[in-house]
């Protein structure tokens, strides 16, 4: 043992592996609605913004590049789970919308969703979950 | 908006943005050493058990498969920091040791990380970031 503390206390690391043990579930839980966590995220943020999102916003909040954002919404909306509208603001702006059949596969989604993320955090209190989601969130986005 | 909570603040979201966060600026800062964040992780369990490591363990506990992770220690024995060496007690097993090059190494990558760390979670008070980490760790580590 070195006197450092050991790699299990980093918080780096433990950070991927929770991460990853939570990502994994719920990619499992998705698959058979044809959707991973990337194209649900983005999904989500339509679902939420249903008068309409740009892609750079979504490329902001789901942290991917642009370009991996035009193919997730791509995807989306070969399935019929989003569409690409002008911007009443500004016609040269196209917004991604949800379709109704966009939001009964999100509202299946999310409830699997919520399902991983209960069984993954049962143990915690929700106050301390509280505080939890409130540290993620400024390490998550820093500038907010 | 729905009606449910924001995607931004979903545990599973949260969790791979901030995880994301921290892994980006550990990578950039291993980078002079060469080092990655999973070789890193491989060197640092090497250095904590420095009588001898089996590659089982190092899987179990970094979370990859042992394919992957007999890439990384072929990939730090080639660059001398680890050596291989027959279990004592079992001289069918293989051990992973730390070379002394590979303790100066993991020292310097131990400062450069703990750094990153410290940055990201500067904002938070001690006390709340212990709760935090066993938040993670129970997560992380369910069945421990």
């Amino acid at each position: 043992m070195s006197s450092e503390r050991p790699l299990t206390d980093d918080l780096g690391f433990l950070l991927s592996r929770a991460s990853g043990a939570v990502a994994r579930s719920v990619s499992a839980a998705l698959g058979p609605l044809g959707l991973r966590v990337r194209s649900y995220s983005v999904l989500a943020l339509a679902v939420e913004h249903d008068t309409g999102v740009t892609q750079r916003s979504l490329a902001a909040v789901v942290g991917l590049d642009p370009s991996q954002v035009v193919a997730l919404v791509d995807e989306l909306q070969d399935r019929g789970l989003v569409e690409r509208a002008a911007d009443p603001n500004d016609r040269r702006n196209r917004l991604v919308r949800p379709t109704a059949e966009g939001r009964r596969v999100f509202a299946e989604a999310h409830r699997l969703v919520t399902e991983q993320d209960d069984r993954h955090f049962a143990q915690v209190p929700p106050e301390r979950l509280e505080a939890f989601r409130d540290v993620l969130r400024r390490v998550a986005f820093p500038g907010a």
